[in-house]
């Protein structure tokens, strides 16, 4: 048994800001930046890169201040350009004002590249390589270099490839990096150039990039470490340009749970984290608006189902022997059959977390359990939905006030021509309800058929009304589950409180947009009643 | 160089209708297996493993005749049970009952399992096995074992797994084939175990079957072929139970495209059926219903595709050195996304894919450059929504009829208690347009204020309507860009065509969701029409 002593570091670098963001149908807001900083500082990731300071307006503004606490802050940027020094070259310094811990160059590492995209000779690359790293160090910065195009570079001209390499690593180059940026190799390929450059760069200043292009990112990532790099890079689900980068979600377990890695290393993402790390996978697919791979390994909703077969009666007689890993260590969960055991002690986990107190035996406990299993069969999925499940935790084991009550209400959009000969659109909402019995109606006009809804909803809520000053709908998120006509809709809503800075989701379910999202909407007014503890 | 005459021969043993049939949500009926084992055969698969005789109505009716041609069509079962004859095992002798070229038989290879869920010794174990090949050999098939749980065996009782290979092989059968049943292997074990079996059953009567659970399907399976394994055994698009069996649509173009491959073996695949591989995906995805994986390999929508960038002006000049392989070798294309970053010759690039023929000095094209920026700078977004790139384009370029004029819509969603008590809700749309100068208006109710809309708008096209009669919205995405008071809505909608199969996406931004659904909607329609040639 190796001890934690003995093994080796091995560096999680994340680029789903930055690769991650050349996925065809991504754009990142910088408020989704910066709560996938966040995301991935939590999980422990060592670097986080964020963008590219001064490409555009997004990363320009993400880079205004340190996004993470822990992990590495790493802003990427092309190295200097032929013929200025790096004081004068406008992008390089934009990347070296951005605050940060450290900064990673892009540098063509295939002469051919060189010429044709840079259109300069290959000394003046090698002189530029180089001095961007000194003058990133100069600047109190780690510095790091992306050798882009190395593997193809190294079959075309392995001399100059490793020239590449070498000129970073000797500028004082933390990491090297070596990139397969086409994607199209494979693990063999990998441990053949990765042993040759292992001999100009040591392995512990050696950094991978992966693409999927043959279905090898994560495969190549390994064989890459097997041979001696001690940096791998990746994104979370694997998002990224064409078929994505290395899967950080696949990485992790495998690093953690598979003896090969866990006993000759040691990484920043505790098991204690892994055991989160469906729920974060699913929760960076609700922030890119994507529905989670069910497939998917370690994580996928199916990723330890077996349909009722041959296996299912021996798996519950001795899961562990047709089970890689135990679903609990990734925070996912067995399914064989309707009823499992499964759910009460992760629910009790996720009740503590909120601080409610509750006995493994109180029967409410039961009863919560079924209503949970009952919502997420007809498509509600509480951990996207926070404020929702608390809301609903607290109700059934009888802590929530009725605030009000929704008898009815009525939308109406309507576009036309109005009397200037305009075509406009109009949004229109009625809401009556009910305050310590006394009904109100009101109605509101909004920018579509929620935002009227909303207002119209928030216009008179008596005694209440001083607790949702504040309150404000951020995001709204849409998704069809199913599809065709048994379609069901869910409707994500994230709420901000000026007054507390506080954000919460809430979540609806209907075969109706419109029903769904005002669902959603009345979680969200009543977890902030709940929360302001008014009534 | 080498020669064909030269290269060792590897087979692909696809059981797409057998264990990827375990695939949760996948139920294949009796005629999609017939259609899927057509599709496999003029592939050039080896083996097309077709089901379970006798275990299910489906299985047994499918086994009634051969149902390929080329491929050798394969039963699958059991092996005889413990203390009867292979003549008095009744499932046995359905699967030598079946019309078939070979017979696939799964017997236990990890001690631990014959006890726990066989029930027998690990001796009648080994005599069933020799006793089923023997009997599928008599009986005139080709025989060959799936050592089920073979490398967790290995690793807990090597002499035993062994023994279960070799009794095969000793038995007669063609292939004995080494499964990693749970998919917890990593390509180190799968060489390690491999180099062991290889010294007791030879190479080239070996098979490997591997499940996705770490993502290295794939990369098993190649792993076991570079060990001198001679047969792969996988599914179409990598389906299967859990997170699915090796993906046939991605070993394919590696072991035709990669000279590793390449150049050492030959499979019944032809580079002309290569360039198939894109569609004969997709067509399997729409036999399983399932949309297809933008980011697949070499198969994907966006496996070629780059966000313009800074690659993107260098990928023009040559795409070459930054493709692996080039997208008609697998039959699918280059993808230059339009976006905000486009240049003049990424639209050109475009355009010329759509076969719409312009010259580089067209005005047109100006205009049309301006309308998509402004257009994208408003947060319509191209890049997902190539049907309402193609009617932007055609139009600006003054190529598509005005097919309608909507002159108005209103929408109306009420929730409110109905005469018997119960909480309803009710979506009802009135659409207003004019065809050739003549007003038509039309009504109809929805499960939602979008479905409404939709129906109501496709409710009287007058002499469109049997253009659009097999158009279905089978998507809806939609995502709120910038958030707070200036937010605006973006929609997205995959359209489908059931008597086509096409597959399209049309967007539309506004402030107001049902305004921007509208446009998308409107868009399809358009999109229908204008492919459709009507008018």
């Amino acid at each position: 048994m190796t001890t934690a002593e003995t093994r080796e570091r091995l560096y999680l670098f994340d680029t789903t800001l930055r690769d991650g963001a050349q996925t065809s149908g991504i754009d990142f807001s910088v408020n989704e930046k910066i709560v996938v900083a966040e995301l991935l500082d939590r999980l422990g990731v060592d670097y986080v890169e964020g963008g590219y300071p001064g490409a555009n307006p997004t990363d320009t503004e993400f880079f205004e201040t340190k996004r993470t606490q822990k992990a590495r802050f790493t802003a990427f940027g092309m190295t200097k350009r032929a013929g200025r020094s790096a004081a004068n070259d406008p992008g390089l310094q934009q990347i070296l004002a951005a605050d940060t811990d450290a900064c990673c160059f892009v540098a063509k590492a295939w002469d051919y590249h060189v010429k044709v995209a840079l259109g300069c000779t290959n000394e003046e690359n090698l002189e530029g390589i180089a001095e961007t790293v000194k003058s990133a160090i100069a600047a109190g910065r780690e510095a790091m270099l992306d050798c882009e195009h190395f593997f193809d570079g190294y079959r075309a001209n392995p001399e100059y490839a490793l020239a590449c390499a070498k000129t970073a690593y000797d500028a004082g180059a933390r990491w090297v990096v070596l990139c397969d940026t086409n994607g199209g190799m494979l693990p063999d390929d990998i441990r053949e150039i990765v042993s040759e450059v292992i001999k100009v760069v040591p392995g512990d200043h050696l950094g991978i990039h992966t693409h999927d292009d043959t279905g090898h990112a994560v495969a190549n990532s390994l064989a890459a470490v097997d041979t001696g790099v001690r940096q791998i890079q990746g994104t979370l689900n694997g998002i990224g340009e064409r078929c994505g980068n290395a899967n950080m979600i696949s990485l992790i377990p495998t690093l953690l749970l598979k003896s090969a890695y866990s006993e000759r290393f040691e990484i920043g993402v505790t098991t204690q984290k892994l055991s989160e790390i469906t729920s974060i996978s699913h929760a960076f697919d609700e922030i890119i608006n994507r529905s989670p791979d069910r497939h998917a390994p370690y994580v996928g909703e199916t990723a330890f189902a077996t349909k009722a077969g041959i296996h299912a009666s021996a798996i519950l007689k001795d899961p562990a022997t047709y089970e890689h890993v135990t679903p609990e260590s990734v925070g996912n969960r067995r399914r064989v059959l309707v009823s499992d055991q499964a759910g009460k002690s992760n629910l009790l986990g996720e009740l503590n977390r909120l601080g409610i107190d509750v006995a493994k035996t109180d029967s409410r406990l039961d009863r919560l359990l079924a209503e949970v299993k009952q919502r997420e069969a007809e498509g509600y999925a509480y951990e996207a939905a926070d404020a929702s499940f608390e809301l609903l935790a607290r109700r059934t084991l009888g802590e929530v006030p009725n605030f009000f009550d929704v008898k009815s209400f009525r939308v109406m959009v309507e576009r036309r021509f109005n009397a200037m000969g305009e075509l406009t659109t109009m949004s229109e909402a009625v809401v009556k309800l009910d305050i310590d019995g006394e009904s109100r109606m009101s109605v509101a006009e909004g920018n579509g058929p929620v935002n009227a809804l909303d207002k119209a909803l928030r216009k008179d809520l008596g005694k209440y009304q001083l607790a949702i000053d504040g309150l404000e709908l951020v995001d709204y998120k849409v998704r069809i589950l199913n599809g065709g006509t048994e379609a069901v809709t869910r409707v994500l809503i994230e709420s901000h409180d000026k007054a507390s800075h506080r954000r919460w989701f809430t979540i609806g379910v209907s075969s109706n947009i419109v029903d769904a999202s005002f669902q959603a909407l009345v979680d969200s007014i009543n977890f902030a009643l709940m929360t302001a503890k008014v009534g």
